[in-house]
Protein backbone atom coordinates (compact mmCIF):
# COMPACT_ATOMS: atom_id res chain seq x y z
CA UNK A 1 0.00 0.00 0.00
CA UNK A 2 1.14 3.21 -0.89
CA UNK A 3 -0.71 5.55 1.17
CA UNK A 4 -0.59 5.41 5.08
CA UNK A 5 -4.16 4.66 6.42
CA UNK A 6 -4.52 3.47 9.54
CA UNK A 7 -6.81 1.26 10.59
CA UNK A 8 -8.47 0.84 6.92
CA UNK A 9 -10.62 -2.13 7.27
CA UNK A 10 -11.77 -0.89 10.54
CA UNK A 11 -12.96 2.50 9.09
CA UNK A 12 -14.20 0.79 5.79
CA UNK A 13 -16.47 -2.05 8.44
CA UNK A 14 -17.60 0.48 10.59
CA UNK A 15 -18.72 2.81 7.25
CA UNK A 16 -20.21 -0.36 5.80
CA UNK A 17 -22.26 -1.41 9.24
CA UNK A 18 -23.40 2.30 9.37
CA UNK A 19 -24.77 2.63 5.73
CA UNK A 20 -26.30 -0.93 5.48
CA UNK A 21 -28.28 -0.28 8.97
CA UNK A 22 -28.97 3.75 7.45
CA UNK A 23 -30.17 2.59 3.44
CA UNK A 24 -30.12 -1.21 3.28
CA UNK A 25 -27.58 -3.41 2.02
CA UNK A 26 -28.88 -3.34 -1.53
CA UNK A 27 -28.79 0.01 -1.48
CA UNK A 28 -24.95 0.26 -0.44
CA UNK A 29 -22.14 0.36 -2.95
CA UNK A 30 -18.46 -0.26 -2.52
CA UNK A 31 -17.43 3.47 -3.51
CA UNK A 32 -20.47 4.92 -1.21
CA UNK A 33 -18.78 3.03 1.84
CA UNK A 34 -15.36 4.01 0.78
CA UNK A 35 -16.80 7.96 0.93
CA UNK A 36 -18.17 7.83 4.03
CA UNK A 37 -14.77 5.81 5.52
CA UNK A 38 -12.85 8.59 4.07
CA UNK A 39 -11.42 6.30 1.53
CA UNK A 40 -11.00 5.61 -2.38
CA UNK A 41 -12.78 2.62 -3.59
CA UNK A 42 -9.54 1.52 -5.05
CA UNK A 43 -8.56 1.30 -0.78
CA UNK A 44 -12.31 -0.73 -0.60
CA UNK A 45 -11.28 -3.23 -2.73
CA UNK A 46 -7.61 -3.82 -1.53
CA UNK A 47 -8.74 -5.24 1.60
CA UNK A 48 -12.21 -6.70 0.48
CA UNK A 49 -13.23 -8.64 -2.30
CA UNK A 50 -16.99 -7.17 -2.49
CA UNK A 51 -19.34 -5.33 -0.09
CA UNK A 52 -20.71 -8.38 1.99
CA UNK A 53 -17.05 -9.55 2.89
CA UNK A 54 -16.83 -6.32 5.21
CA UNK A 55 -19.30 -7.92 7.44
CA UNK A 56 -16.96 -11.34 7.44
CA UNK A 57 -13.14 -9.26 7.55
CA UNK A 58 -12.94 -10.76 11.49
CA UNK A 59 -13.77 -14.93 10.05
CA UNK A 60 -10.87 -16.13 9.56
CA UNK A 61 -9.35 -14.83 13.32
CA UNK A 62 -12.53 -16.21 14.09
CA UNK A 63 -11.80 -19.45 12.84
CA UNK A 64 -8.08 -19.00 13.72
CA UNK A 65 -9.03 -18.67 17.72
CA UNK A 66 -11.19 -21.51 17.32
CA UNK A 67 -8.62 -24.14 15.60
CA UNK A 68 -5.55 -22.73 18.02
CA UNK A 69 -7.73 -22.76 21.21
CA UNK A 70 -9.13 -26.42 20.86
CA UNK A 71 -5.47 -27.82 19.23
CA UNK A 72 -3.93 -26.79 22.31
CA UNK A 73 -5.98 -28.62 25.04
CA UNK A 74 -4.78 -31.34 26.01
CA UNK A 75 -5.44 -34.98 23.95
CA UNK A 76 -6.31 -36.66 27.28
CA UNK A 77 -9.32 -34.02 27.94
CA UNK A 78 -12.88 -35.48 25.69
CA UNK A 79 -13.93 -34.17 22.84
CA UNK A 80 -16.67 -32.06 24.09
CA UNK A 81 -14.60 -30.55 26.87
CA UNK A 82 -12.13 -29.50 24.81
CA UNK A 83 -14.85 -27.87 22.78
CA UNK A 84 -16.16 -25.83 26.06
CA UNK A 85 -12.60 -24.49 26.98
CA UNK A 86 -12.59 -23.20 22.93
CA UNK A 87 -16.30 -21.64 23.53
CA UNK A 88 -14.47 -19.58 26.30
CA UNK A 89 -11.67 -18.31 25.00
CA UNK A 90 -14.00 -17.38 21.64
CA UNK A 91 -16.27 -15.46 24.10
CA UNK A 92 -13.24 -13.90 25.50
CA UNK A 93 -12.94 -12.38 21.75
CA UNK A 94 -16.63 -10.67 21.97
CA UNK A 95 -15.89 -8.74 25.11
CA UNK A 96 -16.89 -5.29 25.08
CA UNK A 97 -18.26 -6.14 21.31
CA UNK A 98 -22.06 -6.50 22.38
CA UNK A 99 -23.31 -2.99 20.67
CA UNK A 100 -21.40 -4.44 17.65
CA UNK A 101 -22.18 -7.99 17.51
CA UNK A 102 -26.01 -6.89 17.75
CA UNK A 103 -26.04 -3.82 15.23
CA UNK A 104 -24.55 -6.21 12.51
CA UNK A 105 -26.83 -9.27 13.18
CA UNK A 106 -29.63 -7.14 12.86
CA UNK A 107 -28.24 -6.56 9.18
CA UNK A 108 -27.12 -9.82 8.15
CA UNK A 109 -31.06 -10.92 9.87
CA UNK A 110 -32.65 -8.68 7.49
CA UNK A 111 -30.63 -10.00 4.12
CA UNK A 112 -30.95 -13.13 2.59
CA UNK A 113 -27.20 -13.16 0.68
CA UNK A 114 -25.92 -12.10 4.33
CA UNK A 115 -27.58 -14.85 5.88
CA UNK A 116 -26.20 -17.07 3.22
CA UNK A 117 -22.78 -16.02 4.28
CA UNK A 118 -23.08 -16.62 7.58
CA UNK A 119 -23.99 -20.08 7.02
CA UNK A 120 -20.86 -20.39 4.60
CA UNK A 121 -18.16 -19.03 7.29
CA UNK A 122 -20.63 -21.33 10.36
CA UNK A 123 -20.12 -24.31 8.19
CA UNK A 124 -16.63 -23.59 7.42
CA UNK A 125 -15.94 -23.03 10.91
CA UNK A 126 -17.39 -26.63 11.60
CA UNK A 127 -15.40 -28.28 8.82
CA UNK A 128 -12.17 -26.96 10.65
CA UNK A 129 -13.45 -27.91 13.92
CA UNK A 130 -13.85 -31.51 12.77
CA UNK A 131 -10.20 -31.55 11.31
CA UNK A 132 -8.68 -30.30 14.28
CA UNK A 133 -10.50 -32.99 16.09
CA UNK A 134 -9.43 -35.51 13.92
CA UNK A 135 -5.63 -34.47 14.38
CA UNK A 136 -6.20 -35.34 17.77
CA UNK A 137 -7.03 -38.54 17.29
CA UNK A 138 -10.89 -38.57 17.39
CA UNK A 139 -12.65 -41.05 14.86
CA UNK A 140 -15.37 -40.26 12.83
CA UNK A 141 -19.15 -39.70 13.19
CA UNK A 142 -17.68 -38.40 16.89
CA UNK A 143 -15.25 -36.07 15.31
CA UNK A 144 -17.71 -34.54 13.27
CA UNK A 145 -20.57 -34.71 15.56
CA UNK A 146 -18.85 -32.84 17.93
CA UNK A 147 -17.90 -29.85 15.82
CA UNK A 148 -21.39 -29.45 14.60
CA UNK A 149 -22.54 -29.26 18.20
CA UNK A 150 -20.25 -27.23 18.81
CA UNK A 151 -20.76 -24.53 16.43
CA UNK A 152 -24.81 -25.18 17.40
CA UNK A 153 -24.20 -24.01 20.77
CA UNK A 154 -21.86 -21.00 19.34
CA UNK A 155 -25.00 -20.15 16.95
CA UNK A 156 -27.26 -20.57 19.53
CA UNK A 157 -26.19 -19.37 22.61
CA UNK A 158 -24.81 -16.20 20.36
CA UNK A 159 -27.83 -15.54 18.92
CA UNK A 160 -29.03 -15.03 22.32
CA UNK A 161 -26.51 -13.23 23.62
CA UNK A 162 -26.79 -10.36 20.79
CA UNK A 163 -30.92 -10.80 21.31
CA UNK A 164 -30.04 -9.90 25.11
CA UNK A 165 -29.28 -6.13 26.62
CA UNK A 166 -25.74 -7.31 27.09
CA UNK A 167 -25.75 -6.93 30.72
CA UNK A 168 -24.65 -10.94 31.03
CA UNK A 169 -21.15 -11.68 28.97
CA UNK A 170 -21.08 -14.38 25.95
CA UNK A 171 -19.72 -16.72 27.93
CA UNK A 172 -22.37 -17.44 30.20
CA UNK A 173 -24.45 -17.80 27.19
CA UNK A 174 -22.18 -20.30 25.76
CA UNK A 175 -21.94 -22.49 28.78
CA UNK A 176 -25.78 -22.60 29.27
CA UNK A 177 -26.08 -23.07 25.74
CA UNK A 178 -23.94 -25.74 26.36
CA UNK A 179 -25.14 -27.20 29.30
CA UNK A 180 -28.68 -27.10 27.58
CA UNK A 181 -27.48 -29.37 24.87
CA UNK A 182 -26.03 -31.94 27.39
CA UNK A 183 -29.30 -31.94 28.88
CA UNK A 184 -31.11 -32.47 25.29
CA UNK A 185 -28.82 -35.28 24.54
CA UNK A 186 -29.09 -37.28 27.54
CA UNK A 187 -33.16 -37.58 27.07
CA UNK A 188 -34.31 -35.22 29.70
CA UNK B 1 -50.18 -26.12 -18.36
CA UNK B 2 -51.46 -26.57 -21.80
CA UNK B 3 -49.59 -29.95 -22.29
CA UNK B 4 -49.44 -33.01 -21.16
CA UNK B 5 -46.02 -33.30 -20.05
CA UNK B 6 -45.94 -36.66 -17.72
CA UNK B 7 -43.03 -36.48 -14.92
CA UNK B 8 -41.54 -32.76 -16.52
CA UNK B 9 -40.05 -32.18 -12.95
CA UNK B 10 -38.86 -35.73 -12.32
CA UNK B 11 -37.30 -35.83 -15.94
CA UNK B 12 -36.07 -32.31 -15.74
CA UNK B 13 -34.31 -33.29 -12.56
CA UNK B 14 -32.66 -36.52 -13.94
CA UNK B 15 -31.57 -34.17 -17.06
CA UNK B 16 -29.87 -31.68 -15.06
CA UNK B 17 -27.69 -34.40 -12.72
CA UNK B 18 -26.79 -35.97 -15.43
CA UNK B 19 -25.73 -32.54 -17.44
CA UNK B 20 -23.87 -31.76 -14.44
CA UNK B 21 -22.24 -34.59 -14.31
CA UNK B 22 -21.06 -35.01 -17.61
CA UNK B 23 -20.09 -31.37 -17.80
CA UNK B 24 -20.09 -29.53 -14.74
CA UNK B 25 -22.94 -27.29 -13.40
CA UNK B 26 -21.77 -24.23 -14.73
CA UNK B 27 -21.07 -25.21 -18.26
CA UNK B 28 -24.95 -26.28 -18.34
CA UNK B 29 -27.45 -24.08 -19.21
CA UNK B 30 -31.40 -24.57 -18.81
CA UNK B 31 -32.13 -24.86 -21.97
CA UNK B 32 -29.67 -28.17 -22.52
CA UNK B 33 -31.30 -29.88 -19.50
CA UNK B 34 -34.73 -28.45 -21.14
CA UNK B 35 -33.24 -30.62 -24.47
CA UNK B 36 -32.15 -33.33 -22.78
CA UNK B 37 -35.48 -34.06 -21.09
CA UNK B 38 -37.38 -33.67 -24.22
CA UNK B 39 -39.09 -30.98 -23.03
CA UNK B 40 -39.12 -26.79 -23.94
CA UNK B 41 -37.05 -23.97 -21.96
CA UNK B 42 -40.39 -22.40 -20.75
CA UNK B 43 -41.26 -25.92 -19.49
CA UNK B 44 -37.94 -25.72 -17.21
CA UNK B 45 -39.06 -22.34 -16.14
CA UNK B 46 -42.69 -23.04 -15.30
CA UNK B 47 -41.15 -25.70 -12.76
CA UNK B 48 -37.67 -24.32 -11.12
CA UNK B 49 -36.52 -20.80 -10.91
CA UNK B 50 -33.32 -21.21 -12.15
CA UNK B 51 -30.60 -24.75 -12.70
CA UNK B 52 -29.80 -24.17 -8.89
CA UNK B 53 -33.17 -25.09 -8.13
CA UNK B 54 -33.70 -28.03 -10.23
CA UNK B 55 -31.52 -30.24 -7.51
CA UNK B 56 -33.76 -28.88 -4.67
CA UNK B 57 -36.75 -29.85 -5.90
CA UNK B 58 -37.57 -32.41 -3.18
CA UNK B 59 -36.43 -30.17 -0.67
CA UNK B 60 -39.83 -28.94 0.54
CA UNK B 61 -41.49 -32.45 0.34
CA UNK B 62 -38.13 -33.33 2.82
CA UNK B 63 -39.43 -30.48 5.16
CA UNK B 64 -42.53 -31.48 5.37
CA UNK B 65 -42.49 -34.64 6.11
CA UNK B 66 -39.79 -33.95 8.90
CA UNK B 67 -42.48 -31.66 10.49
CA UNK B 68 -45.32 -33.35 10.07
CA UNK B 69 -43.90 -36.57 11.63
CA UNK B 70 -42.07 -34.44 15.02
CA UNK B 71 -46.14 -33.03 15.15
CA UNK B 72 -47.44 -35.82 15.41
CA UNK B 73 -45.28 -37.38 17.78
CA UNK B 74 -46.86 -37.55 21.36
CA UNK B 75 -45.70 -34.35 23.31
CA UNK B 76 -44.86 -37.08 26.34
CA UNK B 77 -42.16 -38.24 24.57
CA UNK B 78 -38.91 -36.41 25.22
CA UNK B 79 -37.56 -34.19 22.00
CA UNK B 80 -34.91 -36.05 21.61
CA UNK B 81 -36.47 -39.29 21.16
CA UNK B 82 -39.54 -37.21 19.10
CA UNK B 83 -36.41 -36.48 16.56
CA UNK B 84 -35.27 -40.24 16.67
CA UNK B 85 -38.70 -41.28 15.29
CA UNK B 86 -38.32 -38.25 12.60
CA UNK B 87 -35.57 -39.57 11.56
CA UNK B 88 -36.54 -43.34 11.55
CA UNK B 89 -39.77 -41.54 8.69
CA UNK B 90 -36.98 -39.41 7.00
CA UNK B 91 -34.48 -42.50 6.08
CA UNK B 92 -37.93 -44.43 4.83
CA UNK B 93 -38.38 -41.65 2.39
CA UNK B 94 -34.44 -42.33 1.01
CA UNK B 95 -34.91 -46.36 0.58
CA UNK B 96 -33.94 -47.08 -3.10
CA UNK B 97 -32.61 -43.89 -3.13
CA UNK B 98 -28.67 -44.50 -2.77
CA UNK B 99 -27.21 -44.05 -6.06
CA UNK B 100 -29.62 -40.92 -6.91
CA UNK B 101 -28.42 -39.51 -3.61
CA UNK B 102 -24.83 -40.46 -4.40
CA UNK B 103 -24.80 -38.81 -7.90
CA UNK B 104 -26.81 -35.65 -6.37
CA UNK B 105 -24.40 -35.56 -3.07
CA UNK B 106 -21.30 -35.36 -6.34
CA UNK B 107 -22.13 -32.95 -7.89
CA UNK B 108 -23.31 -30.05 -4.93
CA UNK B 109 -19.90 -31.42 -3.50
CA UNK B 110 -18.11 -30.09 -6.66
CA UNK B 111 -19.69 -26.63 -6.48
CA UNK B 112 -19.71 -23.65 -4.40
CA UNK B 113 -22.72 -22.62 -5.20
CA UNK B 114 -24.98 -26.12 -4.63
CA UNK B 115 -23.17 -26.32 -1.62
CA UNK B 116 -24.66 -22.65 -0.02
CA UNK B 117 -27.87 -23.50 -1.42
CA UNK B 118 -27.21 -26.96 0.45
CA UNK B 119 -26.77 -24.90 3.40
CA UNK B 120 -29.34 -22.81 3.14
CA UNK B 121 -31.84 -25.79 2.63
CA UNK B 122 -30.43 -27.15 6.44
CA UNK B 123 -30.20 -24.01 8.01
CA UNK B 124 -34.73 -23.91 6.76
CA UNK B 125 -35.06 -27.39 8.26
CA UNK B 126 -33.83 -26.52 11.57
CA UNK B 127 -35.50 -23.55 11.66
CA UNK B 128 -38.88 -25.99 11.02
CA UNK B 129 -37.90 -28.42 13.75
CA UNK B 130 -37.30 -25.86 16.22
CA UNK B 131 -40.81 -23.80 15.20
CA UNK B 132 -42.46 -27.60 15.75
CA UNK B 133 -40.58 -28.28 18.99
CA UNK B 134 -41.82 -24.73 20.19
CA UNK B 135 -45.64 -25.42 19.35
CA UNK B 136 -44.85 -28.45 21.20
CA UNK B 137 -44.10 -26.70 24.46
CA UNK B 138 -40.45 -26.92 24.48
CA UNK B 139 -38.94 -23.99 25.48
CA UNK B 140 -35.58 -21.78 24.58
CA UNK B 141 -32.80 -22.59 23.97
CA UNK B 142 -33.80 -26.52 24.50
CA UNK B 143 -35.84 -26.41 21.15
CA UNK B 144 -33.34 -24.75 18.72
CA UNK B 145 -30.67 -26.86 20.15
CA UNK B 146 -32.64 -29.61 19.93
CA UNK B 147 -33.63 -28.98 16.28
CA UNK B 148 -29.99 -28.05 15.21
CA UNK B 149 -28.91 -31.68 17.41
CA UNK B 150 -31.48 -33.13 14.65
CA UNK B 151 -29.96 -31.48 11.79
CA UNK B 152 -26.27 -32.26 12.69
CA UNK B 153 -27.25 -36.02 13.01
CA UNK B 154 -28.90 -36.26 9.76
CA UNK B 155 -26.15 -34.24 8.22
CA UNK B 156 -23.08 -36.31 9.71
CA UNK B 157 -25.58 -39.41 9.03
CA UNK B 158 -26.73 -38.80 5.58
CA UNK B 159 -23.15 -37.89 4.30
CA UNK B 160 -21.90 -41.34 6.12
CA UNK B 161 -24.73 -43.27 4.10
CA UNK B 162 -23.64 -41.43 0.41
CA UNK B 163 -20.24 -42.32 0.99
CA UNK B 164 -21.30 -45.96 1.69
CA UNK B 165 -21.57 -48.50 -0.87
CA UNK B 166 -25.37 -48.87 -0.35
CA UNK B 167 -25.46 -51.90 1.59
CA UNK B 168 -26.66 -50.60 5.01
CA UNK B 169 -29.35 -48.06 4.97
CA UNK B 170 -29.62 -44.66 5.87
CA UNK B 171 -31.72 -45.28 9.13
CA UNK B 172 -28.80 -47.33 10.49
CA UNK B 173 -26.49 -44.75 9.92
CA UNK B 174 -28.94 -41.83 11.41
CA UNK B 175 -29.31 -44.27 14.56
CA UNK B 176 -25.89 -44.68 14.58
CA UNK B 177 -25.02 -40.75 14.28
CA UNK B 178 -27.69 -40.20 17.25
CA UNK B 179 -26.28 -42.77 19.52
CA UNK B 180 -22.50 -40.88 18.77
CA UNK B 181 -23.92 -37.67 19.81
CA UNK B 182 -25.87 -38.48 22.36
CA UNK B 183 -21.63 -40.20 23.65
CA UNK B 184 -20.36 -37.14 22.54
CA UNK B 185 -22.41 -34.49 24.28
CA UNK B 186 -22.27 -36.90 27.63
CA UNK B 187 -18.56 -36.54 27.46
CA UNK B 188 -17.34 -39.89 26.87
Amino acid sequence: MSRWEPNARGRLEQAALDLYRERGFEQTTAAQIAERAGLTERTFFRHYADKREVLFGGSQLLEGLFVDTLAGTPDTVAPIDAIASTLEAVAAFFVERHEYARQRQAVITANAELRERELIKLASLSAALADTLRRRGVGEPAASLTAEAGIAVFKVGFERWVADDGGRGLAEFLRESLDELRTVAAGR
